[in-house]
């Protein structure tokens, strides 16, 4: 295998000896381990695993790591993912009117700050154009009615399908996807909220929060799941606010909440730092490798 | 008037002068304005004053200066009232089984934190009178079954109006009080609930929380109204947790943010802070003075 | 005078009538005083107020209004400014290697998020004038070196006069200004310092935060002033880290810090927010105008 | 061994292979493991591990345990150390004049919210006693000098060490210990300093923040060294102020800062959470078991 860094992400049911089993594993295969985190959920006895690993000086080909693993993970009952370091994800932005996301997206991305291949930004309205522009993107517009809903869906797969897209963000698309399309890229979409869920779900969270007269306001970046607004939280962020503030001061406060939290829940994602499990995201931290 | 702080909560539509107005009025009468907050709420075009005045020098009476100001008040359709400092609030603390808000009031009370008078602690349960009898405090022994609940207010009814009680303060009650009884003391009973309203509004918010895997948790002291956890909100606070919290971890971590936002919301209260229109509260912050 | 906001900034010696005064004298000017901001030092005795007024339907001209105040203002010795809303504030930023600051104001600026005209970029590095005509604004690389520091520090001025600037954003030029420099623009310098100042002056501040094992870091909006780093704070923000944190995470989530930061302390100078006062930065909060 | 938890806290050079070999020679001595937690610092090419054990249906003795884990751990170079949770650390808490931290220690430890045992309060002053008292622990009243500085501190070493104590509180003592005192208990003793280190080290931090006009405060809780306000900082926090606090209201916000960081560092230790290295608090965060 070239050098590079290779993440395993690993589940499975709780048992003595799984640390030691898992990691002689990598170690027999002369990989060098340079983070091992693990979660174990006493609740359930079940038990995570999120181990990185430098490929430099292996012999092993990816088919033989791969066969390998296998023989070890089948009789622990393991359901387990690896991520090859060798390739970037390819991502697609969905947005509508609102362009803060997206202009944070794209402009970390040109600063090296997220590891992705931005391809594509898709859009049911033609407003943000200039923005894909200026950072020399490809931007789809493509306009939906109820009436023309399965279409334009199809047209978003096929784009998502020839570019071959492995990630699909919210940035505040402010369409319904249909479960026919969610179902085709479980823990694939992300989706920025614009409150603290549970609190606020659906529309208007910034309008319901002044008429409520919360003290802080949030927002929740989750994957998309046929429930809306109820998928896996992978990232929340508060800010204070105060009687004085407006609707539109809440949504301009919010608006800075939304880009940070939709960025870092991105930034786990494209580091395999996620296991979904009972609709709970299992979020290991950023290892200081 | 004998030299104490005076504090006026004003409410009323808006309209040009009104600030000119009442500082003259204050000004003429000569008292010294110690501060003076306003908010104008200019979707619903209403006008909110708070002002402290130090009553040092001025000859007038209570009697004459609620007169004075009402001539001013009446045409301009104001809602007012007014705050003497020269008599401390008199405080009811209601509990169950848990302890962590009870001692922090009692202490910060001792220690001189919050400007009251605590009266007496009542529960329907025996648990913590080891508690009260710490700091020398009444500890009320109120049982209660759906049969008794009726009987039981009655008693708590009777002990706040014997004690000429202010303000009562539901640190962790966990009863749900009656329309009647709420509706005696509007405004006057501050309640904690263990989750950042509107989310987990209702029983179990920790374990709610566990299983929908937020990444924050939080707790909100709000006024008690006969709608479960809607009544106005005054204060908010929230703490990072991770996939890692236990429901266990999470009462552990949201009993510290719980007894923080009590604190603050019942400071808030005794110091005149707080203006409640349209269910939402109105808190100006403490002034510098 | 036309229809528009007009904004006064007052500080004086405390005294009692002070805001019936002023209140009274712009409504006996027909002005509509949308906010009304103060703060009593009760430490130095001064009185700071902040007034927002409506000019919509008063026939008093600028030269009238000024005088008039004057005539009001001097036998209580008022240090004012007066801001009027109808024309944009000019502004300049600064840069050298770092573009997150720059990407964020300018972002900002484009969806409307900053009151102001963002009329140049002036950097010591030719490297972030992509970002600049990206956002199709003027670039100006003035090189510096030890012995051309007076020269590039004129042309600098040069270009601020000639462009009418009332504001110089320092997002994250890394040279120090000299004090010529500095004294020219009081308060109309605003700088970014990556530490949450007093801690960590000076160079490299992420690398010693890192070497001191700080839980928290932080970055400081504050005005330049001729010594160093000590300028008057406007605003602050922090951010949990880790042991596991390196020196490069800590740049990274400290970017985050810092744009938000800095973005704050610009919209509360172009709003007239601030007042100086002995070192001492009072920022009056947007008003819920 | 009896059933209990067993911590071992490692620190070594780097090396292929280590998680694999310490996780195996607790699996082969039949231990469940129940959290394994590391820490690689890539800069100075250190490993770090706390691992957390049920010695449960083991056969193994302490003795046994401890020499077998020595026969690993020399070759590889490990600095550690093991703590068997069948024993409560025993704490001693020294403060002066100012209750919040010593209430919040005892109320939490009261209410069986720290694993420990707390045995007495030292003080240079009488003041507090009366909470001691309230808790039921010996208090004893220390007076110093500058004069009999050498000989308080010789009462309070007897008293420690008669008391067979663990881990000693600075819980706001404001006298500073000498050299001798401090190395006597390495990493045995917690400070809290009322400010967000370094940021204000030294006295009057709550007078010189005001002075400087800040916008937030804090404090750290730190192990006490011979450089004052310099040792290992393990836990920080913040909140939020602003131009209207005065030097005594931001001395009351920061008590709640105060005792919450004091009181989450003081679990982190007992719970055998921190290594520290090169000045630095390695604090592995809480395991969900």
């Amino acid at each position: 295998m070239i050098s590079q860094t290779v993440t395993f992400l690993i589940k499975c049911p709780d048992a003595k000896g799984l640390v030691a089993k898992v990691t002689n594993f990598f170690y027999l295969n002369e990989f060098n381990i340079l983070s091992c985190q693990q979660y174990v959920n006493s609740v359930q006895n079940t038990y995570f695993m999120r181990i990185r690993l430098n490929a430099d000086g292996t012999g092993i080909t990816k088919k033989e790591l791969e066969e390998r693993f296998a023989y070890l993970a089948n009789p622990l009952h393991m359901t387990w993912s690896v991520h090859y370091g060798e390739r970037k994800q390819r991502m697609a932005i969905l947005v509508s009117h609102t362009s803060h996301c997206l202009y944070d997206l794209l402009e970390r991305n040109k600063e090296g700050d997220l590891d992705c291949d931005i391809r594509l930004v898709i859009s049911n309205h033609q407003k943000l154009k200039p923005i894909a522009d200026m950072f020399g993107l490809p931007y789809h517009y493509l306009p939906v009615s109820k009436k023309t809903k399965g279409e334009q869906e199809q047209q978003m797969i096929e784009l998502i399908e020839k570019n071959d897209i492995d990630l699909i963000v919210m940035a505040r698309y402010m369409q319904i996807l249909s479960s026919q399309f969610i179902e085709k890229y479980p823990e694939r979409i992300i989706n920025i909220h614009h409150s603290f869920l549970p609190a606020f779900q659906g529309a208007n969270p910034y309008q319901r929060a002044y008429e409520r007269g919360v003290k802080l306001i949030g927002a929740t970046a989750h994957y998309a799941t046929t429930d809306l607004d109820e998928g896996p939280i992978i990232e929340q962020g508060v800010e204070r606010v105060t009687h004085e503030s407006t609707p539109a001061t809440l949504k301009r406060i919010g608006a800075d909440i939304e880009r940070l939290v939709l960025a870092k829940a991105v930034k786990c994602h494209l580091q395999n730092q996620i296991i979904v499990a009972d609709n709970r995201a299992i979020v290991f931290p950023e290892a200081g490798e």
